[in-house]
């Protein structure tokens, strides 16, 4: 797509991440089941339906503001780090050195959207989309949470 | 590689983030030469150079610990990372909306090394090389503070 606007760098952003949640919803089901710890299988499982709940709010947030739209893309930095993800099951057997791994490669995916999210709560505070802003706040509290989460899940290890 | 300790998974990731640091590198010179905004382009050149000084650290590391090594391998989270940055760059034309998009972009790169460099340290921590937790939380320091001023760069325009 061609981006001219503030409105078109909002509606590449939101489509960028819509793209990344989706992997998401499809990378947490293999790190819940290479995971060891009941802790971090219960925190990656917890995330997953948050991650649905987040994907839910994103077709709020269009369904809120006409002007805003999803257009198909594919979130390249989402493919990069579930490759990683991958890569480091494959490196590892099950047990405390691959949990400590899945952690990190978790913490780079919350880094990523946190990022993401900021951005575009920018962007929608600029464009005065009032309820977009909000509702992107409310999932960018969920993923520092999780970050947070996840830094306590490795420091117990 | 294997990655059967937390040895190898700090040399794993180690090995990433000097891929990602590497890579860039090269990437920072066309963000900006792609960049209108001087006091942008300021901060990516400000931030090539302390990247170059981060390589170098890496290097410090390595020379410091005698078990730790660097292996060659490609960080692709920072592949794809970069080819969304050569998208946006792509879909835009000079000015403040690319601007903005190349700031979302290079904050995006911040946080993964702020995840990476967060696993690290704490890897480092628990594997006693105290001279390595140093030297990353040098490293990031120097990232939260340029993601702080893309902040603060784009809340100005």
């Amino acid at each position: 797509m061609k981006v001219k606007t503030l409105l078109d760098l909002f509606i590449h952003d939101l489509s960028d991440v819509y793209s990344a949640e989706k992997q998401i919803t499809r990378a947490l089901p293999k790190m819940i089941r290479a995971a060891s710890e009941p802790k971090l299988k219960e925190a990656f499982q917890h995330h997953l339906e948050e991650t649905q709940g987040q994907i839910e709010r994103l077709d709020q947030l269009v369904e809120a503001h006409e002007e805003v739209r999803i257009v198909r893309m594919k979130c390249h930095a989402l493919e990069g780090l579930s490759e990683e993800a991958q890569e480091l099951i494959e490196a590892t057997e099950p047990g405390p050195v691959r949990d400590a791994g899945l952690i990190g490669a978790a913490q780079k995916v919350e880094h990523y959207e946190i990022a993401t999210y900021g951005t575009l709560i920018a962007l929608a505070i600029k464009l005065q989309l009032g309820e977009a802003s909000s509702l992107l706040k409310e999932t960018l509290d969920e993923e520092k949470n999780t970050d947070h989460k996840l830094t306590s899940i490795a420091e117990r290890q």
